[in-house]
């Protein structure tokens, strides 16, 4: 792979209180971010990527979506939650196979990498099909096996989400040199009982996994848990060590004063999800609440179904938008604030914060270019500013993953876009909906 | 101008309850709408425009905006409001001049254009130079002086807003076939007194202005005016007969049921703006409750220093949303509904109701066309939900006002961007802030 220099760039680093760097030149070297400085580094002979009107900023981490369902974008819309469950999505996922979710990632994957997005924490089924798609593709992810369980009779060992847990660890965890990552998952605690609560929680510590969990998205959930348990979806998951190991906790809209004191005891990562959480009308996470108490919170579109759409920069305006409306404080969730979320902190709950969400020397050079040359985007007071409240994903005209070029112009390096589509058109939605 | 013809494409009217029309062919002539057929009109011989993979819908009318503020984009972000008022904006707009006001309004037309805006509702000052802007871009615009008077010292005849109205009414109301109007303006109870109110609201009950309004929109303004007048800014303007003309009421975020039932017994239109009103965090407006009552409900960005975008899409979507999501109802305020916010109601709320907001015959063709073989538009299982929740402003690829070309595919043919970028470097940007 040959080096690459961005220069005369505005560099966002999202690195300490000033992350700005105006007229900067960005060294990629080997895959990983060489050097960030103000003039030329000398004898450079790889490709010049003309930084001028554009700007540089770490690659956009999505921690939580449920990728194949891409497939589904706005097939059901505006209906109240059970019936939206009931009716279309569940029996629609029923028909799902292997090649519907691979071709569904892949489509995911293309919009993704399109609009910003370099990471991605994904909870679904069918992950051999997933993974292909992301090692196919480049894109980082941190994959998990959602896992359910309706009975009390449970084998650890023959539990199929179990089982396809603990076999994508062996095959798939750590592969490219860690570009994939294998998560532990329990979908969520409405779905399942201690039993396979306490058994997961133990294999992902015991194996160093991350564990990803839906936790308080609707008032339902929450008090139908306190009142079977007498605690809340938070509390009753700690009881059986489910945050013994680095965890994402997606949606948070629920949680209590107590619930977000306890997550920050245990360092669990919140990943909000505001768009999916308005659009199903679950409400508004309290995420200023959660900052203060130094919850690392992160940003997720959920999947397109409730959403539809993969742009992070959508999610990342609504964060910043959204909890000045609910407090009537302008000053809550400033541009900075929903920017950090949507790149550090993503990296961080990803357990990749020494890897990426900051340009920095010796990180991977997970990067986007952004061209700032467009209307809606002049004039430019303050870059972050119009990245936050002007920009859309549609404003970025390179994404690279570990120094490798994934999408330019429009066009794919390694998804061929046309084939998928054709894959949607003969397969996927006679499958689906035939 | 030639006659253009639409081929293949998917139209969604926004008339009828089924306003999706695939496959049809949408046939432009003498600036209307001649024919929306399911077949190619017989010998056409003018510009056959391509429709397979786009979608053709209404322009979308914005019904409140201060389009000049455009200059100030992200010039003050994150601010409590009385700061951002007196310590950054009210400072640099006593620095505007027209030149200042011109390239502003050029440049937020750009925007607005580029993201499929055909007509603008706008409040603001130095109109001439506005109005300039709007007559040389070829969209269309009502616009209007707003007028503030803070003593009790008053007279119609010298008061130097109402001086601009008469004046802007008799040059400019009407002109170019009624493409552009003049509307009165009182910009808001808290910036006025009733002097004024009865003077602009005889004077445009007289001539058959419309009336533009900023209601309600914070709580310290609504509560003041009860303080002050022991009713509500709905009630108190009301009496000094505002109402009595077609009036657009922005914001109104704080309205009661009382203010709700004499909004919607007088006809005033609203027009709300939820992107400003949630990062200006005055809340969230009863849209329910206001359509409900049958008012008339439009759509607006506000300025750009309060949004930070031009952009149409984000405040449908976000009017699809906000509103499941504050009344815990998934149902509230569909896709369809939030689709004609922008479209029909904006229509109406700018008294165009028989001329533009829907595809029909006879009307002006006032068109955008978006391109939808782009990744996050795929799948396509349902039209007017992928306009709503996965379309972006940058998916527009052609608008078209009365029959005429004014943006395609990136280019604007009426409007000189590098000139007006000049001028906005060379001229307004040492004159506000050197």
């Amino acid at each position: 792979m040959r080096d690459t220099l961005f220069e005369n760039v505005t560099a966002v680093t999202m690195d300490g209180d000033t992350p700005v760097r105006p007229d900067s030149y960005v060294l990629v070297s080997g895959g990983r971010i060489a050097s960030v400085t103000d003039s030329p580094p000398p004898d450079f002979s790889g490709e010049r990527i003309d930084g001028r009107g554009k700007v540089l900023l770490p690659g956009l981490v999505n921690c939580h979506t449920h990728i194949p369902m891409t497939v589904l974008r706005g097939y059901a819309d505006d209906y109240d939650l059970q019936t939206w469950l009931t009716k279309y999505i569940f029996p629609v996922e029923a028909k799902l196979d292997g090649r519907c979710v691979r071709a569904g990632a892949l489509l995911g994957i293309a919009e993704a990498l399109a609009s910003g997005t370099t990471s991605f924490t994904d909870m679904y089924y069918f992950c051999d099909d997933i993974l292909a798609a992301v090692e196919e593709s480049g894109i980082k992810a941190n994959v998990s096996r959602g896992t359910s369980l309706f009975s009390e009779d449970f084998s650890f060992e023959s539990h199929p989400g179990c089982v396809e847990m603990r076999r994508l660890h062996r095959e798939w965890d750590g592969r490219d040199g860690g570009r994939i990552r294998i998560e532990a998952s329990i979908h969520a605690e409405y779905t399942s009982n201690p039993k396979l609560w306490a058994a997961v929680a133990e294999y992902a510590a015991e194996n160093g996994l991350g564990m990803h969990v839906h936790l308080s998205e609707t008032r339902k959930e929450h008090e139908d848990c306190i009142a079977k348990y007498g605690a809340s979806p938070a509390a009753i998951l700690d009881r059986y060590g489910v945050w013994g190991t680095r965890a994402v906790a997606a949606h948070c809209v629920r949680v209590t004063g107590d619930d977000m004191d306890l997550l920050a005891a245990r360092g669990v990562n919140v990943a909000h999800n505001p768009v999916s959480n308005l659009k199903l009308a679950s409400g508004i996470a309290p995420v200023p609440a959660l900052l203060a108490r130094g919850i690392n919170v992160a940003l997720g579109t959920d999947s397109v179904a409730s959403n539809n759409s993969h742009d992070l920069f959508e999610e990342i305006k609504t964060a910043a938008l959204i909890h000045k409306g609910a407090s009537g404080d302008p000053r809550a969730v400033s541009a900075l604030d929903a920017l950090r979320l949507a790149t550090f902190n993503g990296a961080r709950a990803q357990g990749r914060a020494d890897e990426c969400g900051r340009m920095v020397p010796g990180m991977d050079a997970d990067l986007i270019l952004l061209d700032f040359d467009r209307p809606h985007l002049v004039p430019c007071h303050n870059v972050v500013s119009n990245l936050v409240y002007s920009a859309r994903g549609s404003d970025v005209v390179l994404t690279m993953v570990r120094g490798r070029i994934l999408y330019r112009d429009g066009a794919f390096t390694t998804i061929d876009l046309p084939r998928v589509r054709r894959e949607l058109e003969d397969y996927v939605l006679p499958t689906l909906f035939g």
